[in-house]
C-alpha cells in the first residue's frame, strides 16, 4: 500500500474525522502550525456576531449582567479544567500567559518567604524566563537555570518555585510532571507548570500529580484566536493563602462597592485584574467547547498516530532527518521538530507549497499535528512535500532565503 | 419654545449629527452610559468579520506578518495619541488599564529610587488605588492618599509619583493637569494620569503639560467594545531610562531570537508583555478611527452643550437635584452625577423607561453624555423621563428596589 492509500484507510477509521468540517481550513493549505495558532472553528464567527451585534450593540452595559459577561472568566476557565485534570473552580481565563506567570510566580515567592530562587531550565519558552527576570529586577526573585538532567540536583532548600513548561515549545519533549512535582514538594518548593503546548493535545492531570500552579495559552490547541486570553490554575488548597500583586478591581471581593482598599475575592477569581476581555473570551469559549467535546483522550491518541505516521512516510521515502523531538510518541507533545542547517529556507519552501509549519531559530523546522482537524491524508501529503523539497533542493532558491523582519 | 423644539433646532445645527448613524443604537433606548461602555460602531462587525474569517481563518499564522498583527499595538496606540496630545511613538494599546498602571507605577518607583510614596486621592477609581496596594504588598511602594484640596501639601520629598484620574469616575470633576504636573515636578516627583474618563470626550494635552506617564481605557468613549485593550503613554524623554517589571516576550528587543535573557525593546513597545490580543485590538481600532475622525475639539464642544442642555431642561421643569459634578461644564468631564438617597431605584426606574444611566454606590445617579452619538432630542427626552420618575415617585415600586448581585 502506498502512503496515500494507507492514509485513506486511517482516515476512514478515524473517529475524529467528523470534526474536521467544524473548522475553517483554507483551500490548498496543509496546516502544521496549530501549535502556534489554532485553526478557526466554524462556530466562532456566529458567536462573535451574537456577542458584538446582540450583546454589545443591543444589550450595551446591561449585558454585564444579562449576557453573563461577569461570569465569563470563571465559566471559560471551568470548561478548560477537565482538559488539565483540574476542578472547575480552580481555573480562570484571563490576561496573557505572561501576565498570569507573573501573578503566580509572585504568589509562590510570597508563600515560600525566606526562599527566593525560581528554578527553571535554559531554553524554556522565553516569556517564562523573562517574567522571572521581571521579579528579579524588583529584587523579589532569583532566577536559577539548570539543564533538565540537572534539575533534581538544583532543587535545594533555596528554591521557592520550580517552573517548567510541560511540553517544550521547540523540541516537543515532555517533562515527567508527576516525578518533578514530587521532587519539588520534597524539597519544600512549589511547582508551576506552563501547559501552553499541552492543553488540548495532551492529557494533563494536575490533581493527580498534586500541582500547585499552572498557566496555559488560549490560542494554540484551544483554537481561541490570535492573542486569545490565557488561563491560570491554582490548586484549591492554596486559595485561602494566595496573594498575587496584580490586585485589580475585577479580583476584588466586591468590585462594585468601590472601596479604597483592596480585599481579594475568596476563590480563583482573585486572579482577575482588569475588566474581562469579553470579545476575546467569546472566541476562546467556542474553541474550548469544541475541543472539550472531542475529548482529550481521543485527541491525544490521534495526535500520537499522526506524528508516528508522518515519520513512517518520511522513512519510506528514505528521508533521514535529525529529529530533536523524542523518538517515542509517548514522550513528546503533538509536534515533531527537526534540526537542519537550512531549516529557514526549507520551511519557506514548504510554505510555498502550501504546507505551513514554522521555523524556530536558529535551525529548527517545527511541524505541529493538531489532532482536532488534521487528516492522515494531510500527513501523507505533507511528508511527500517535505521529501520533495529536500530531494529537489528547491529550498536553495533565492526567494526562500530572504529573511523577513519578524517570523 | 419647548425643550423638544429647542432640541430640534440644536440637532439641526449640530455638525456631529451626521455621525449618529455610524453607531448602533437600540430602538427605544436613550443611552447615557457611554462613559461605562461605549456604543457599537457600525463598522465594527465588518472589521471583525475580516479579522476572523479572513485574517485568522484564511491567513492563519501568516497574518502576524501579512495582516500587520505584529504592528497593531503600536498602530492603534499611534491613533490614540492625537486625542491626548501625545506623539504616535509615545502610546501603545495593550493589556488592561489595571495592568498598565502596575507597569508604570513600578517604572516610576524605579526612576525615583530612594522615594517610595505614590500619592493619590481617596475615592480615586478603585483599580488605580488597588494597583498601588499590589506594589505596596511587594514592599516596593507606599500608598499615600490626600483629599484633592490637600494634594499640594502632601507632595513632599518622599513622593516618587503623583497618580490621579483626570476626570473623576464618580463626580466627573476634572483636575488641573497642568498645575498638578508642574507642582509634582517641582517636588521632584513624576506624574501618571489616568485618562479613562477623558479620552475621546475631553481634550488632553500630555505634551503641553509635560506629563510623564498616562493610561486609559479602550471601552468607554473610544467605543472599543466590552473589556477592550487599554492604552499606555510614556513621554519619549523617558523611553531610554524606562524599566517595567512585566517583561514579557512581546516587549523584547528581538522576540523571535528566543534568547534566555530579557532585553527591552527600545521604544514604547517595551511596555508590551504577552501576545497582542488581535481580536480586541481589531474592535478597538474601529472605535478609535471613528472618534479620531470626528475630532476631539468638536466632541468636547458638543459634550459641554449636551450636559448644559440637560440641566436647562431639568431646571425648566422645576427639578432641583443635588449635582455633585462641577456646575461649570469647563470643570467637568462628559457626565453629570447627582446625589440622591434613592439613586438606585431611580436609576432602575429610568432603565425601565429605556433611559440607561448608572448607579454608583452608595447614592450617585451617573449620567454620561457621549457626544459622538447622542442627540439633543435624546437629552430632552431623558430629562423628561427623569423628571417624571421623580414627580410620580414611581421609583418607589418594589421592582425597582430589588438589588441584583452585581450592578
Amino acid at each position: 500500500m502506498t502512503a496515500a492509500e494507507r492514509a485513506r484507510a486511517l482516515d476512514a477509521a478515524d473517529p475524529l474525522g467528523v470534526f474536521r468540517e467544524r473548522f475553517v481550513l483554507p483551500e490548498g493549505v496543509i496546516y502544521l502550525d496549530g501549535n502556534s495558532l489554532g485553526a478557526l472553528p466554524r462556530a466562532t464567527m456566529p458567536a462573535m456576531e451574537r456577542a458584538v451585534r446582540g450583546e454589545w450593540g443591543e444589550g450595551l452595559i446591561r449585558s454585564w449582567n444579562e449576557a453573563g459577561w461577569f461570569e465569563m472568566a470563571q465559566r471559560v476557565g471551568g470548561k478548560i479544567a477537565p482538559l488539565i485534570g483540574a476542578a472547575p473552580q480552580e481555573v480562570i481565563a484571563c490576561d496573557s500567559t505572561s501576565v498570569n506567570l507573573f501573578k503566580l510566580i509572585a504568589a509562590a515567592l510570597e508563600m515560600r518567604s525566606g526562599r527566593k530562587v525560581v528554578l527553571s531550565e535554559p531554553g524554556n519558552f522565553p516569556t517564562d524566563l523573562y517574567m522571572v527576570a521581571g521579579l528579579e529586577r524588583q529584587g523579589l526573585a532569583e532566577r536559577r537555570l539548570a539543564p533538565r538532567e540537572g534539575l533534581l540536583e538544583a532543587l535545594d532548600r533555596d528554591v521557592a518555585l520550580l517552573m517548567l513548561t510541560h511540553v517544550h515549545y521547540k523540541t516537543g519533549a515532555m517533562h515527567d510532571m508527576a516525578a518533578l512535582t514530587r521532587a519539588a514538594h520534597e524539597a519544600g518548593a512549589l511547582v508551576l507548570w506552563d501547559l501552553s503546548h499541552s492543553t488540548g493535545a495532551v492529557p494533563v492531570d494536575l490533581a493527580g500529580v498534586g500541582a500547585d500552579f499552572a498557566v496555559g495559552c488560549g490560542y494554540k490547541y484551544l483554537c481561541g484566536g490570535p492573542g486569545a486570553p490565557a488561563f491560570a490554575f491554582v490548586a484549591e488548597r492554596h486559595h485561602a493563602d494566595l496573594a498575587q500583586p496584580l490586585t485589580g478591581w475585577f479580583g476584588h471581593a466586591a468590585p462594585f462597592a468601590f472601596s479604597d482598599d483592596y480585599e481579594a475575592a475568596p476563590g480563583i477569581e482573585q486572579l482577575l485584574c482588569g475588566t474581562s476581555p469579553v470579545l476575546g473570551l467569546t472566541a476562546l469559549e467556542v474553541g474550548v467547547d469544541l475541543i472539550a467535546r472531542i475529548g482529550i483522550e481521543r485527541l491525544y491518541a490521534k495526535s500520537r498516530a499522526l506524528s508516528e505516521f508522518f515519520l513512517e512516510c518520511l522513512a519510506e521515502r528514505g528521508i533521514d532527518l535529525d529529529l530533536v523531538s523524542p523518538d517515542d510518541s509517548a514522550a513528546r507533545g503533538s509536534q515533531l521538530s527537526f534540526r537542519h542547517n537550512e531549516a529557514y529556507p526549507v520551511c519557506q519552501a514548504l510554505i510555498a507549497r502550501g504546507v505551513i509549519g514554522d521555523f524556530r531559530a536558529p535551525d529548527i523546522l517545527r511541524l505541529g499535528f493538531a489532532p482536532a482537524y488534521l487528516s492522515f491524508a494531510d500527513i501523507a501529503e505533507a511528508a511527500r512535500h517535505l521529501a520533495e523539497v529536500l530531494e529537489s533542493e528547491e529550498w536553495r532558491r533565492e526567494e526562500f532565503n530572504r529573511r523577513s523582519a519578524v517570523t
